[in-house]
Formats: C-alpha cells, structure tokens, sequence
C-alpha cells in the first residue's frame, strides 16, 4: 500500500467506528477491535508519567463488551447524543500489516432530556493514539488510545469516545 | 468508480458547498443541486416518527432560489457568518451514478453587529444524509438531508446548513 | 500531480503543520514554510479594506524563528494546549508547482493553570488561504493567511494558528 491508499484505509475506518457511536449502534463498537485490544482513555499528563492506567482500561474484547453491557443495563445517565468530528489522520508508522496514526478529534454532547433538549456543547477534544491491523482487507484497532485534552468533564464518561 | 475515487468525488462536492455557504455566494448555492431534488432540515425524532415535513423543506431548484431571495430581502436577522466543519465522510451505497452518503458537521457562527462582533459559538452540529448524482464528471445533490443535534436553535435558522 | 494527488498532499501539509502545533514541538514550526515566506493572521475586514498589516505579519523564516523565541522566552501566558481541526480543504488553483488551497479550521484552547486545568473551549475558526510550493516531493508554505472569523479574542494571540 502507498501513503495515499493507507490514509483512505485508515480514515474508512476512522469514519465508521465514530459513526456507530454517534448513531448509538454500540453493540458493533468492540468488532471494530482485534481480539487482542487495548482501549483506553487517559491524559497526557498520565502517559507523560509513565502511569499505567488511565480513566478506563479495557484490554480485551469482551471487556469492551462489558463495557457496553454496563452502559446499557446498569449506569445512570442522562440521555444524551454524541457527535464526533475526526481530522488530521496522519500515519506516524507502518510496519508489515501494522498501521500506527494520529488523529484530532472533537466530540460534541447533545442532551436529550426533556430540561436541556437538544442543546448542544463541547464535550471532549483529544487526541486519538492508534495502532491498526489491516489484514486481507480488513481493518481494526489493536489498541485505540484516546488521549484527552479536556480533562475536566471525565467524571462523566459513559459512552466511549 | 473505485471506494477512493467515489469518496474523493464526494469530499470535493461538501467542500466546494461548505465553502461556498461560509463565503456567503449564497446565489450559487441552488447550482450544488439537480433540478429535481430535496432539501430538508429536520430531527431525527421528526424522521423515527414518519413526519414529513421538517423545519425546511425544499423540493425544487426554484424553492431553493426563493429561500437565498427572501433570505436577501425580506428576512431579518443579525449580521453573522458561518463556519462548516465537515469529518467522517462515508459513501453507504451506490446504484449505476448515484450515490448515497452521510458525513458529520458542526458550524460555527461569528457575530458581526457592533455589540457581538466577532464573537463565534457552536451554533449547530449534526448529520447529512445526502444522496448524489454523479454524471460525465459533474457532481450534484439530489437529495440533501440535514439531521440537526441542535433541535433548540432552529427557530433562528436563516441562512443553509 | 492529478487532482487528487494534489489534494492528498496539501492535506498532508495541513495535518503534519497541525499536529506539529498541538503537540507543541513550535521549534520545528518555521520548517513548514519556504525561506521566502508569508505568515499572516488578519481579518476579512482588513483584507477587504486593502489594509497591509493583521493582527501578526511575519515576512521571512527568520520572523517566524523570532516569534518562538519570544513565545517560549518573553511572553507571559496561562499555560494552554491547542487542539486543531482542519476540514473541507480544497484547491483553488495550480500554475507550475505552486498550489493555492483553503481550508476551514478551528482550534480549540484547553487551559493547563491550576484554576481552570482541563477546560476546553472553542478558541478560534476562519479559513487558511495558503500558497503551497510542492518541490522535488517536498510540500512546504510560501504564504499562509489565516483569516479569523473570531476578531474579538485576538489580543491574546500567542501561540500561531
């Protein structure tokens, strides 16, 4: 692959993982990962001091599913949509059929709740860290690292990012 | 066409029409659509529900005319500009030249009366669910459709998404 | 260069000079322009009314070099990170190897002082009027003029957009 195709490769996916989010298909979230994954949410200052555990951890699969069992079944939040804008995907390595890049995003909150109905904010910019397996055409996440610029509002995480 | 070369064709023509909105060459903008088409603003809710009619609806090239007309001369309302975003383009389908598509946006909004001016905020994100006519090289909506997150601020709306 | 080989490589110019600022690595900022160069943050405004000099107007790598020297060793600021979001990119002309572009943008400013530590908040939007130089495989500016929309938060301008 040449450095255009494994742009559009990686972007394809870039585009579709943040569109199952933002039109609430969480259930096919963890298929965009290999089996062996990381997903993890954490901050610079975080990944700077070489602390091993961000805000969420997951490192397999079915914990991404976990996650989303949770989501669905046990928290408590209020109802919410988000909106992800990706720009700026840039490959930072290739190396056999592995894929490393960097991409900006910005992700903004919608609130659904009969109070703040459809009122709209900034919820999370950030920084997506991404190692990518294409395989025989197909392409996903190894590990997906979001680091976060807005460290504020993490308390409130429930959706992945 | 190939994946690449479709969601070139696709990324040339919102840019070309995001540009063409936030430069305010509000004339050309009935000429990004075929004669016979569709614009519409409305919520997802309106769509989920079956309900026709959103907050704009446009199905001709003459309405889209009227609406830059009376925009120009009859409606008032603050001096602003606009500012589009526009990430994750997607194609979802392709039928012989025809093509359907959705694509993440967020706008901007700068104020430009004395009292406000130069102050921007969020004014509205969402999705296009777009359907295109591609034919001997020239690309054109056929059908554009603008799912609004901000169900709050429509009632202000007076210049295209 | 066909069409969308231009547009991938200014693409790559924009997200490559993006990241290189939001991951503060400003040193290396000036290589992304020509020696001979134009950097200018201004308005549509002074633009429009012939005005020569924006908000900041550096006319050689030099200036630019002078601009981090002073960034990192006479301004005084609340430490900040920015965060860029590039999109709708598109040429607007070729003659030789020099390549005009715009570009929407805006930037996001997360605040890094005790007090508002991990805040976020839209901090600019405008266009990127660019003249591009792509030699010898090599992609660098020979004029960039950030046209901001948000006039009212330009005195405290520091970092470069």
């Amino acid at each position: 692959m040449d450095a255009r195709e494994l742009r559009f490769a990686v972007e394809e996916l870039q585009h579709a993982y943040v569109h199952c989010i933002d039109a609430d298909r969480l259930e096919e979230w963890p298929d965009f990962f290999t089996d062996l994954c990381l997903y993890e949410i954490t901050t610079r200052e975080n990944v700077e001091q070489g602390l091993p555990v961000g805000v969420i951890y997951c490192d397999s699969k079915g914990m991404l599913r976990d996650r989303i069992v949770a989501l669905r079944q046990a928290n408590i939040y209020g109802p919410h949509r988000y909106r992800h804008m990706v720009s700026a995907v840039r490959i930072t390595g290739v190396k056999g059929s592995t894929v490393t890049a960097e991409s900006n995003y910005a992700v903004y909150r919608t609130m659904l709740d009969p109070v703040n109905y459809g009122h709209s904010e900034l919820y999370s910019v950030g920084i997506y860290l991404d190692t990518i397996e294409i395989e025989q055409g197909v392409t996903r996440f190894r590990e997906k690292r979001v680091l976060v610029d807005t460290a504020r509002i993490l308390s409130l995480l429930v959706t992945p990012l």
